[in-house]
Order: C-alpha cells, then structure tokens, then sequence
C-alpha cells in the first residue's frame, strides 16, 4: 500500500476546488495547474502550490499530456486525480501516467478503454446478464445494412454515434421514410465531431427516466453501489437537475438494478468510482446506457445521502486500501438535490452568457452546500463550460429537500450575468417535479421561457401597494406616513422600485 | 393547532438570518428588524420584510420591547422568535407577546422566571433528583453566614452572582483567608452589574468539563433529549469551540445525563427547546449547572448530528404539533464541531476588533456550514456582540471532523480586522484537544499567542528557498529559469512575498 502525499489536480473550476478539499483533509499536499485565464481562480488560491499550464484554451493547457506530466515530474507528484471532462476517460493519459510511475485516480486505462466504445462496453457486460436497449450488436456506416436494422427493431429508432457523449450525434427518427435521410447526417456528422463515424442503431424508449446506480470497486475484488440518482430533468440529452433516491424506484427495483450496476462493474474489472448509466422505461424495465469511468458531476448527491466522501474513497481506493464495508452496511439517509449553475440565459434559449460577477453572493444554512469554481469580481468566460457551480441541499424528506432549494435559490444572489437559477425554480416549483411523476421530456413538455416571471405573492402586492400610497402622501408631507415609512424601508423600496 | 403565517425576527446578525431561514423552508413570511447600525446586514436583505427599529444602541432598538409589539401589531403578526441573547430569557417580553395574542417562540414566562433565577431553578429540580454542587441553597449577602458556610462545604470555593451569568460576577476563592476579601467585592459586583447583590456559594469542581444536553418538549407532555455538547473549551467562562458527542461519555452516561435533563425539563413544565447545562468532574459525577431556556449558540452541532432542523422543530412545536418521535427514535450521526468566529485579536489578549470586511470568503464543501450575520464589504462595528460567524463541520468520525475544520479554517479569508480563527486553529491542532482529554482550564493551561505563529512546513521551506534562487537567477537574466518561473507563479511569490 502506497500512501499518497503529492497530489495534482489535472482540473479546474468547482471540481478542482471539490478534490482538493477533500485531498487536503487527508493531509495530502495539493497541486493545482491553470491557463493563463484562470490565475484568479479559487483552485488556484485554495490549493498548496499551483502551476501555470498554458494558455486559456484547454488543447494547450488542461488537456496538453506532455506538459502535465513533465509538471508532475518536476514537482515530484505521486498522484493525479483527472476530475471528470478534460483528460478523465482518457486511457492514453491514464497509460502514461502509470508508466511515469505515478497513480492515476480512476480505473484502468483497459477498463476506460471498454466502456468508452459504447459497442464495447454493451459486448462486455451482455455477458454478465445486463439488459440492454433491443438494437443491432454492431456499429455500422452501411445505409442499407442499417434500414434494414431499423425495421427489424421497430420504430422510434435511436441512431447513436459510438464515439459520442452527452447528447452530441444523436438522432431520433419516428417515420421509417427519414430514415436514410437522418442516417446520412448522423454519420457525417459522427465523422466530423468524433472522426469516427460509426454509429449504432436501437429502440428509441420514449420519455423514460435516467436512473444511474454510483458504484465503488476496490484493488480486493469488493465492489458495492452507493443506490441510485434520478438524473431525467435534461436540457439538450445534459442533466440539470439531479436527485437521490429517485422517488420511483421500489426497494425491490432498487436492489435489482444495485445489482446489475456491480456486474458492470466486474464485467470490466473496474477499480474506483464510477457510475453505470441505465433508462428505464415506463414499465419499470431497466437497459443499460454506459459506464462513466469517473467520478460524475452529480456525485454530491450520492455523498449527501451515503455521508461517504466519494473523492476520499478515490484516493483511499487508489492507495490500495480495502473499502472497509459491505453492501449490507450502506444505507440512504434523507434525500438530496443538486441543481447545476450554468451561466446561460434561460430567458433566451439558455445562450451562453459571459461577464464579471458584480454581485456573487452564495446561499448557506443547514444542508446546504455550494460547489463552486468562482467568487465575487471574477469573469466568466467563453473559453470552458459554462456551469459556475452546483448547488446541492440535503433534507430529512424530498420534500424538506425541495423547500431548502428553492429557499437557496432565492438566496443565491448573481449579478454581472444570466444564469439558470430562475429555470430551476421554475422546475423545483412544477408539480410534475413535485410529484415526482417525469421523465426526459420533463423541459421540452413543460418549459417556456415566459413561464419563468413570477406572479406577485399577496404579500408584494400589499407592500406594492403601500408603495404607491406612500409615494402619494410624501407629495402631500402629511404626517400620517410616519409609520408607513417605517414599513418601507430604504431596502424595501430598492428591491420593489 | 394555529399555523404561524408571519413570523418576526426580534435579533440580528448570524442566528436572525439562522431562523428566516428554516422559517422561509416552511412558508412562513419573514419579518426582519434592524437598527441603523445593521441596515446593510444580510438578515435585513434575507427577510421578506425589515422594519427599522432605531438607533445602533441596543437599548433603543433590539431591546425596546413596547416599539417592538407596535411593530408586531401594525404588520399582524402572529409569532416572534427571540433568538438569542437581546429579549430571549426576559420574562416580561414573553408575557406581554402572548397578551397581544401572538405566540413567543420559546417556553412560558413562568419556566424563564424559574431558570433565570438560579437559586429558584436549583431549588425546582432537587425535587426531581436532580444532582447539584454542594452549597448553599439560598443566596446570601452575609458576610459571616457566608463564610461559615463556605468551611462547611470546603475549599476551593466559588462565588456566583444568582442574577449573574455567562461568568460574570463569578469568583474562585482557594484559601480561607481570602474570602471575606473576595465576598465583598463578589457581592458589590453584583449589586451594581446586575442590581442584585445576592450571590450563592458552592464547591468549585476544579477543571470540570462543560457538558449541556439540548431537551425538545412539546405541548402534549412529550419530552425528549437530542444527546450532550461538549462546551468545555472557554475562554473567560464564554464558549469558543463546541462539538457533538463529547469524546469521553459512555453510553451509560449519556443516558443517565439525558433522563436527568429530561427531569430538569418536567421540573419547570418546559415548552420548546433549551438546554440543561451540567458540569462533569473527574469522577464522572455531574452537576446541574443552569437551564437555558432558548436556542443557544451552539445548537447547530446538534442539528449535525441529528439530522433534526431545531428551529423548524420550536416552531412546530409553539404551533401546537406533536414531537412525533420519542428518545429510542433518536440516533447520533457522526461528529459536529462549530468554532465562534469573534472578531477578537488573539495576538492581543482577545481584544474586540473593528473595521471593514475587505475580502469575506466563507469555507465550503461537504460537511462545511457556515452561519454568519457578515459579508464581504460590511463594517465589523463596537455596537454589538464581537461574534461574526460560527463554523460547523460534520464528519463521519471525530477525526474526520476536526480535520474538516482545520481546512475550513484555512480557507476562510477574513481580511480588514482580526479574528479567532488563528486560535481556534491552535485549539483544533493541540494533542489535548486532538486526544479528547481536556477540561474548561484548556486554554490558560495551553494558551499563549506566541504559540500562534505556525512553523514553515518542508514545502514552504523548499518554496522559499527556490523564491530566493529565482531572484538570484533572475539578475543574471539566465535561461535556467524558465522551470523555476513556471513553478513560482505569480500567485505563489504574492503569497510568499
């Protein structure tokens, strides 16, 4: 067993803050690197030394193989955590991380290989009797060949390119006469975006729900989950909104798909945290989507209701301790919600909106916690993703949870740009969500725009009122508005007027 | 049962932004008050309302109880929270609240009346066998009364103003000789602090722990404990660091301490939450100390580790509900540690500091809360109580907690004025409080401020160094430096220069 002691963080934003506090809690001493764009980011300043890697754009600085390693070389780091995007399911990084004879954070690179080929990782675990969504076992370019595929499986038909992610080259066709049409531009695009224009061809299962199952595999052969996440509140095939438990699985459903997402697991020999993706239909039937070989974006969900830091684990998996637990000893505890801050314009198609943070002010308070890359008086730029930062609240009950989240989004309190906070207002507060009936379909049935200004509450209807009226008294200097004066205050009359 | 609709806020800074915030997570419409002195303060921007109530001196604003109800009255209200400190243990403000038919948030006057005398709560729980420190069970003035009785009970003795509290008033006398001295002056102090000269005299227990148990009871005659905090760090008998569980009771223990807290409570017919204070000596015998017949400071660690939202439960219960769980219901869930945030300067004996907020940057992350009544830009002013902020961490285990905190504490910036968080550093780092074996002479047995000034660690050193070398280098305009530049970021020189 090799106790980590030098750690480079191969990230930036809230993920590289998330993974340096728990490394620092550990006694581990921190490392991070960052483009010339990012020198006053908080990774930066919260870290124990930190390295300038190139600049703003990622090819030459956060994704630039060589240069990190010749960084860790330098500063005599033991161990690399990739965070997730970036380099993470990079299998060459990973390769050459460990012939430098350093850790890398994360699986094998043989294991990042299989389940980044969707085709390869759906070969694997068939074996290990995992349901996967009916459709050809083949990626193919053939027009005819995949016609042919598509009648045999039924419509709607989902057409996939393998080499992609997140939603990119993925086309729906419900009319079998759009089908070559859509095939066409699937593969050319699939070529140019991955330059890989294999795709692959399946049942296309309408508004279902995604549910994925967080698992965790030690060098011993122990692998547990850590329950599921319902990730089905999308925008564009990306997750906004994500939660734990789902509030539809049985215990019994619950258990089963634990179970499917562990063989995953063993069926490619995974080491660490990594999550296996399933949709499951309205039936309750369950298929196997992928594996991501990372830690996930909304892995704080898990952690708020296992109370399990799941960066620590990492890091204790990595050195090559056992987990210490059995699937027996896990337990949910209450319920958590994540909702993610973009800095997009809801009122207007959710445009990417950039500018410098006038006012960032984040909401606190019990179960609440904000993950976050930025603070006051910093700008937000084009050059990376747009989420500044994710918002996560605990509760007793799902419905303790909702009634913290839109208490913090209310707090949250962001000038400078237009984030996605009213939208997941608007969401947190639909009954859909509430009731927790939804699926993926979630934003494209439910969500306009103009949906998003709220009426007046009855109370800011009085004080509105009271304004007015005392606008009229002022004008006549009568003494009875002492005190409606003292009712409406400065602050008051700033935030109605 | 009558459901509180509109709820005002009679405090400020950390625990009136505490309360709106479980108030707003139950619907409830938020009034806050503030004096001119607080018209920026986040509780006022927080609050669905704010009503100014006068100048910065408390006298005529957060304690002028008749301006308070007109407040109340004018905007029909129907509940007050107190909070703690300003109107919170005063009887009469408790009386006059329910008069005009709102509810007080907290027990009846008559329990305030009965624990706010300490001679009378002694007095009302011995019935319930309920252990007290030997002495005197009527307060005195008698100088010679008073001596007799202090042979009798053996020295060291203490000297304790029965108006008195938070340390005031309290004197230790070891040698006989001495008392009479120390009675005059103990019973002058008192008279002129609190405008009562009674004081009582009791066995002083020499480097006792503080340990309090937080009791819920509701209006149906259901009465529970929500476990022990360990209050034993003080400076000059006020509370600094906190935690939940205390690291040396027994199980035995805590239950025996809680039903006996559970007596303390049904001794005075409580309603709500308080706390029944007791000290432990080495022997392991406890004492009744007080009842604190509100929200303490230090409550939130016992919302970590419960799970249980304490001001959210006060307010269910003052509407009427039920507790709707008994003890055996009641679990401990890992470890809490909260830290008071004073702006004191530790450098200089703790004396109140002041002065604008220029940089405010709160610690974050899993297991981190902050409960502040700042932020950034504020000034920090000589009006009211030096405590800013409390810093609670929650972890799995002790040790995972106190590490939590010493990284929080590195991360929280406070720039513009000094604070306690340099010694709360000391604290959470020192082997007597790492090993659970300390008592409330902690800090005068281990404290000095030249103890403060933290030794460079091996990588700070061999930073330093390579400062140095680079400048060297840098003179000779030599080529060598390239790697050196690129390990000693501009960030790290400013940190290091």
């Amino acid at each position: 067993m090799k106790k980590i002691t030098r750690l480079l963080i191969a990230n930036r934003g809230e993920i590289a803050v998330r993974i340096l506090r728990s490394a620092k809690e550990l006694g581990i001493f921190t490392i991070a690197v960052y483009s010339e764009a990012d020198e006053e980011a908080p990774h930066v300043a919260l870290a124990d030394h930190a390295v300038c890697i190139g600049p703003a754009s990622s090819t030459h600085s956060y994704l630039d193989i060589d240069n990190l390693l010749k960084v860790c070389r330098t500063l005599k780091v033991d161990a690399i955590h990739p965070g997730y995007g970036f380099l993470s399911e990079n299998s060459t990084f990973a390769k050459r991380v460990e012939e430098e004879g350093m850790i890398f954070i994360g699986p094998s690179a043989k294991a990042i290989e299989v389940m980044g080929s969707k085709l390869e990782a759906k070969a694997t675990v068939s074996k290990f009797n995992v349901p996967l969504v009916p459709g050809g076992e083949e990626a193919i370019t053939d027009l005819v060949a995949a016609k042919k595929m598509a009648d045999e499986i039924g419509y709607p038909i989902l057409i996939k390119a393998s080499a992609g992610g997140g939603g990119k080259g993925m086309r729906v066709v419900d009319d079998p006469n759009d089908f070559e049409n859509q095939m066409e531009r699937a593969v050319s695009e699939a070529t140019s975006s991955f330059g890989d224009g294999a795709v692959f061809i399946e049942k296309y299962i309408q508004n279902p729900r995604h549910i994925e199952l967080q698992v965790l595999a030690d060098k011993h052969g122990n692998v547990v989950h850590l329950f599921e996440r319902e990730c089905s509140i999308q925008r564009r095939h990306q997750k906004v909104i994500e939660e734990a438990p789902s509030s539809i699985l049985t215990e019994a459903l619950r258990q089963e798909m634990g179970d499917c997402a562990v063989r995953v697991a063993k069926a490619c020999d995974y080491i660490g945290a990594g999550t296996v993706e399933f949709i499951l239909d309205e039936d309750n039937s369950y298929y196997f989507l992928e594996m991501n070989t990372r830690l996930q974006v909304e892995h704080t969900v898990t952690e708020e209701i296992t109370q399990l830091d799941l960066v620590k684990e990492q890091i204790r998996i990595a050195e090559g301790e056992e987990l210490g637990y059995d699937q027996s000893a896990l337990k949910i505890n209450g319920h958590a919600i994540e909702i993610r801050v973009y800095a997009e314009d809801p009122y207007q198609n959710f445009l990417p909106d950039t500018g410098v943070l006038n006012r960032y002010e984040e909401p606190a308070g019990m179960g609440v916690r904000v993950d976050s890359g930025y603070k006051q008086g910093m700008e937000v730029s084009m050059h990376y993703d747009p989420m500044m930062s994710k918002l996560i609240v605990w509760g007793k009950t799902r419905e303790e949870a909702i009634s913290r989240m839109i208490r913090s989004i209310d707090e949250y309190k962001i000038t400078g740009l237009e984030t996605t906070l009213p939208f997941c207002k608007f969401v947190l507060k639909h009954d859909a969500f509430v009731s927790g009936n939804f699926g993926t379909n979630f934003v494209n049935k439910f969500f306009k725009p103009e949906l998003l200004i709220e009426p007046l509450t009855k109370d800011e209807e009085f004080v509105g009122a009271a304004v007015i009226a005392k606008l009229f008294f002022e004008k006549k200097k009568s003494e009875e508005t002492s005190d409606l004066t003292n009712i409406l205050t400065p602050w008051k009359l700033r935030r109605l007027t």
